[in-house]
């Protein structure tokens, strides 16, 4: 049952149907991963939208976790394909001796939880399923239905954590503002802007920097947002302090792949810079999160992925660079931005400073 | 006659035929811009290079102006291109009445220097090749022979100046540092890789942000560095900042398109950011410039270029952004980095730190 703190309150009640009929097609549960009876699973290919809405299909949870390594999905995707994944594995799991059916579950977890390194999302809830599914075996239940619903349960948590997410970041702007953001911090940027919305501050300006190489930002962030219907100028990622220079950028909002208990935020590479810069101009920086990530204790402790550094030698497929033999490129996905220039986190329990970020956890506010 | 101060004097004697068969294809008279017998003229087009070797031909100072217009060639190319649509125009004058030469001549400078806002390069060229073509008229000369050679006499100053500004710049690094450099400073950056060889430090290793939307990091740069022979990194124009937190870089360069009397640095959109990142992490950052711009004596002076929003929207021509109806996209061409954050100007007389850049017109010395 929800329990709600001071802060949430604000936005209470939940209207029951809210936003359903303004969630944009990217991320709509049925796109973002699907799991069709029979155990195959369509994700949305990340890679060509919206320049093609085409779906990428798996039949294996080996099949899902490839998808995942290839950036068919990304951002806050991979959360829901391992959910998939592992209700794949749950699937062949039934059929199976107790012994047989542990193992190859535990198989699909190890499988799914090491595809991306630096957001802690695939492990922890190919983690959680994992338990899900020994649980209902135990209890002689079908595993496979068990784990359809905590995949439904999933999506809704995450559609009602984000509405508050949402109405805490859209609480920092005012209407008329310019708000900055880089690559695509999943649902929590979207339902920022629905909460705008439902806020009534229909003239705020969204810059989105494209975010190469894989240009979230020109496809997924810009898109979805103007999709909303708000006033959207994609800018690339060296623009953001000319921007500021000028006063068109009134606080800056991004994702989070992981943040540490110093408050420290890894996020898409790019980050760094428009932080540093916000704090130049005396800007905000606020990221997105759901506090630090237990284990984390400073940004030493987060491996920062090493994508192929061909990528940066392209975009979408064209080759960009020279072909000369002594030039290479170089592909770190993610940096730090450390907690000095981190105004605050939101949350969905509200927004904490850096310094008490460690309270997210006592707070006991339940969605 | 050359006359060369203590600084200079220390890369003295030039060697006669220096860097001769060492300048990359990109940087070559003969390809930058060609005057050719008969008028034409013939510029490389950077927007393709170096997937394409194509020379985009003029035929008129119109064309000409239309070329630097459309980015055909950019960063100190145009300087050149000027040089040689004056030479179209002095062809034609010389068969004219005085008073129309006089105006045929005056509506070609008053074309060329218009056609870029924030360098001044278009604009001082042109008058300084209005005045030769004045003279030689008066004095009975062919103009069109006359601004042949001062073309000639043109590209071999600049040779000269950049091998004392290549020679300033690779005293600053020291073998097997990093240096990041951003968007194409031209044959600044290139002999400073020159002399860095010519200096022994061969294991000095390059960092080329990529520049978008035109790529001219991708394109241009890290085609020349490599092209002479040094390890060549593409980053994109969002990772300065993990590099450097990396201790992967020990230098910044970068070109200017305008210099202020206070000591800002106006050039290609994208340097201000790892200018600012450079300072966090007690980098040098230097610009190349002869001296202060006349008449710019702060950031408020400088007309920033605003090129077409829809730039950004492509990458070689292929779209990359949402095609929703409220996303556009804005490009100022460049972005200004105050003085605080700039260590040095490097020239062709030395290197002046910006509050000293007074000195540079002062300064004796001669090439």
């Amino acid at each position: 049952m929800a329990q709600y703190n001071e802060a949430q309150k604000k936005f209470l009640p939940i209207p029951d149907d809210v936003y359903e009929d303004r969630i944009p097609f990217l991320l709509r549960p049925e796109n973002v991963a699907r799991y069709e009876d029979g155990g195959t699973v369509y994700i949305l290919d990340r890679r060509c939208y919206p320049h093609e809405r085409r779906f990428e299909r798996c039949d294996t949870y080996d099949d899902v976790a490839r998808a995942i390594e290839k950036m068919v999905t990304q951002s806050g995707g991979p959360a829901f394909a391992v959910a998939c994944g592992m209700t794949q594995a749950a699937r062949l799991a039934k059929d199976l001796a107790p012994d047989r059916a542990a193992a190859l579950l535990e198989d699909a977890r190890a499988r799914l939880a090491r595809t991306r390194p630096t957001n802690n999302n695939v492990r922890y809830i190919s983690s959680e399923f994992l338990h899900y599914a020994r649980e209902a075996l135990e209890a002689g239940k079908d595993p496979e239905t068990v784990l359809r619903e905590r995949t439904a349960e999933l999506y809704r948590r995450d559609h009602l954590i984000n509405y508050f997410v949402g109405n805490f970041a859209a609480s920092l702007v005012e209407n008329g503002q310019g708000v900055l953001t880089h690559c695509f911090a999943e649902a929590s940027i979207v339902y920022t802007y629905l909460a705008l919305e439902s806020q009534g501050k229909t003239d705020v300006k969204a810059f989105c920097c494209e975010t190469r190489p894989y240009l979230q930002g020109a496809r997924l962030t810009s898109d979805c947002i103007s999709e909303i219907g708000f006033d959207t100028t994609l800018i690339t990622d060296g623009m953001p302090g000319y921007l500021m220079s000028r006063g068109k950028i009134d606080i800056f909002f991004a994702g989070a792949d992981r943040i540490t208990e110093k408050g420290d935020v890894i996020n898409k590479v790019g980050t760094f810079p428009s932080a540093v810069l916000a704090n130049y101009y005396h800007l905000p920086f606020y990221a997105y999160g759901l506090g630090a990530d237990p284990g984390s204790k400073t940004a030493e402790d987060v491996e920062i992925e090493l994508r192929d550094g061909n990528e940066v030698l392209y975009c979408l497929s064209h080759r960009t660079a020279s072909r000369n033999e002594k030039l290479h490129g170089f592909y770190p996905a993610f940096d730090c931005t450390p907690a000095e220039f981190v105004t605050g986190i939101v949350t969905d329990k509200g927004i904490y400073p850096p310094e008490r970020l460690g309270e997210y956890v006592r707070d006991g506010a339940i969605i």
